[in-house]
């Protein structure tokens, strides 16, 4: 991929010209609302108990919030998850390099390990400009994502499954093919690319609040107000006139904050670019379980955690932050802070989303939600700081790709 | 509910009629496209093959129709289904019939025995008017369906589990309380309430493929090229100019075809009557399974069949076709046929629906799509009468309402 010191600088004006490369290629996912759910956030509305009984109910001495949440729906993006986005933004900064066409770049084409979201990515990225992809994957990886991975018109490579391993293999294709390596997350141009759909959720929101329809911006009410699912781009009810006043004016974001899955860190931190400036605080969001929560205890200890090991059922989720993100997030302090959550919130908050929106998504996807929903140091905050008026929440559902089969295993014994 | 003897004729024009009193009380849902089902349907995506391979392949000797898929969004209908719809309709008719209020029709309220979709219907639409609503359910429902029946303010009386168990509980609630009967399927204004979910589809489809941003309708192409899921209401590429021209002059509708799921048939007659002189054809579309293919085998032999006893997936498809309904569908030939499709095609078409459309779908929702992947009668009457032009086919997914815990049993051990 483009050499990181070619790359444009890590500001919010990149993620805007990255938007600008990438729009013929990705999906403008919408971005979506529902009464119940941000009911529930707001304890207008009973949530339903979890397994483990102690998180779960609103009771007494339990933060009482108000939101208004707003889910970005990167499951019903190209490949069925944001990654998209940074491979389609990698591939386009790379046919733009000085010279690598003329050094056979367009033959020698792009490779990657990877078994999941990114492999697929890159895959179609690369079949669309029609150079060849070589992804670099576990031998025992499933049938299915093999499959899919060749869908798209990739060379599949095997390796072991260490680290180790994989790189020893992509060094090898490297050697023999002079393919350009794109990595998943550490790289500037993978941030820039995920961080579009920060931008994308700040205009959709804006435009929802302030459009004419909207029951928020005029007296006339209607649309929102019958329940259940809702699908095409949704107006909210309720968002105070002193906020939408402010909103109008430009002296208030539409989104007090958004809460991101971090795996890598690329979304995330692309996400935070996007908002620099604005108002608008990015919060990441990671399962607690055996250690996955790598990003908050580095942010925590000042120091980057370098290694992960966690079988979090949020399997997106089970990487350490990469160096490039970890500037943004950390050093820079463009994201506010983290939040954890457990295996059950996770659960829990897949739950409400596959029963409550209908809509597939990937336990990696719901942590957002399972932070609005569970996490009283999340709750009390926005509590405090959001008062009367509430906050406007934006969630990042980051990807729907689970197989039923999965589904099964997780869910199948009244898990 | 409403003496059937006064409900409006059984025309297109009481459907009509039906749309304008529950339009406040309903969503009007998407009507969504996919490049990749579409693609599958007409044989240029490779089909994902079944556990029992036999009639999976596209292989030599097999139908290769041209079909564009539309498909109508009832699962992300208020309660999950379409039900909402003839729930709405009956209590609205009920409301305006001379002498219920004066009569004490408002406190005496509604009752029904079901313990599905329906039931959930109905206490929405009784409470949204402020009437009680008893619901009759078996004693060995599921705790979550009961919750849901009382979370929508309803008061459930338990009964056995046979239907004449069901029937005398009924008659002694109406005894103790005067409350009107609402059939789940078995009554005109239940049948013109769910048929406004035909008149919808038919607008969408025609409005979406004559619109100047569709591909299909101008030389721009654009947004349906992607692929992935789409949904937002979409445009779908490819219909051939000389179907749109002549979509456009009204002397033809826009959807060649509707495939829609037939339990008790009050969905399929009220769509059948929706489309009726609008040149639509209608099909019903049934499981299989031990005896499930009650209307299509009562259709064939001109009787209609009173009892099933299927333990089909598709659960919502296990009662016998109604009375009313019948007249319709098999009386006055407003259903051109009836499909039957295996259990396992079933589960092939939920997991596209998953997989691909990223959408919680509930089993007895998926019974038209996998008529239109797998049925090699209708595929070879769809290539014959079609041709190249191919047709566009509406496929109704009726409703969401399925919990994670049933899908791990559908699909947990990699059914």
């Amino acid at each position: 991929m483009a050499d990181p010191s070619t790359s444009p600088p890590l500001t919010r004006a990149s993620v805007i010209a990255a938007h600008a490369l990438i729009r013929p290629f990705v999906h403008h996912t919408p971005t979506i609302t529902n009464a119940t759910l941000s009911g529930m956030a707001s304890g207008a509305v009973p949530l339903p108990s979890l397994p483990s009984s102690s998180t779960s109910s609103l009771g007494e001495g339990k933060a009482k919030p108000k939101m208004r949440l707003w889910f970005k729906c990167e499951n019903l993006q190209r490949v069925g998850a944001f990654k998209a986005r940074g491979a389609f933004h990698a591939v386009e900064r790379l046919k733009r390099e000085p010279g690598w066409e003329a050094n056979g770049g367009r033959e020698k084409g792009v490779v990657t390990h990877s078994s999941g979201n990114h492999a697929q990515a890159l895959a179609l990225a690369a079949r669309e400009s029609r150079i060849p992809a070589h992804i670099v994957m576990p031998s025992i990886s499933a049938a299915p994502k093999i499959a899919a991975t060749r869908g798209y018109g990739a060379r599949v490579v095997f390796s072991g499954s260490t680290s180790v391993e994989r790189e020893a293999v992509t060094a090898d294709v490297i050697a023999a093919t002079g393919a350009r390596l794109v990595p998943p997350y550490d790289h500037p141009d993978i941030v820039l690319g995920q961080g579009t759909l920060g931008l994308e959720m700040q205009d959709d929101v804006r435009a929802s609040m302030l459009s004419p329809s909207s029951p928020s911006a005029s007296a006339s009410g209607g649309g929102g107000s019958k329940g259940g699912p809702t699908w095409v781009p949704a107006t909210e009810p309720g968002v105070p006139s002193t906020k939408l006043e402010r909103v109008r004016a430009g002296a208030r974001p539409a989104l007090d904050a958004i809460l991101a899955p971090c795996g890598g860190g690329g979304m995330l931190s692309g996400v935070a670019l996007s908002c620099e400036g604005t108002g608008t605080r990015v919060y990441g969001c990671e399962p607690a379980f055996a250690g996955a929560d790598d990003a908050g205890r580095g942010y925590e200890a000042g120091v980057r955690v370098e290694r992960v090991s966690s079988l979090t059922i949020a399997d997106g989720l089970r990487t350490p932050v990469g160096v490039v993100p970890w500037g943004i997030i950390y050093e820079r302090r463009l994201v506010a802070g983290f939040h954890a959550v457990t295996e059950d919130q996770i659960r829990g908050a897949m739950r409400l989303v596959y029963e409550r929106l209908k809509m597939v998504v990937e336990p990696s996807a719901v942590v957002g939600l399972a932070v609005a929903l569970y996490d009283e140091g999340f709750r009390a905050m926005v509590e405090r700081e959001a008062g009367e008026e509430g906050w406007d929440v934006g969630i990042v559902f980051s990807g729907g790709n689970v197989s039923l089969d999965a589904l099964g295993g997780l869910f199948g014994e009244g898990k």
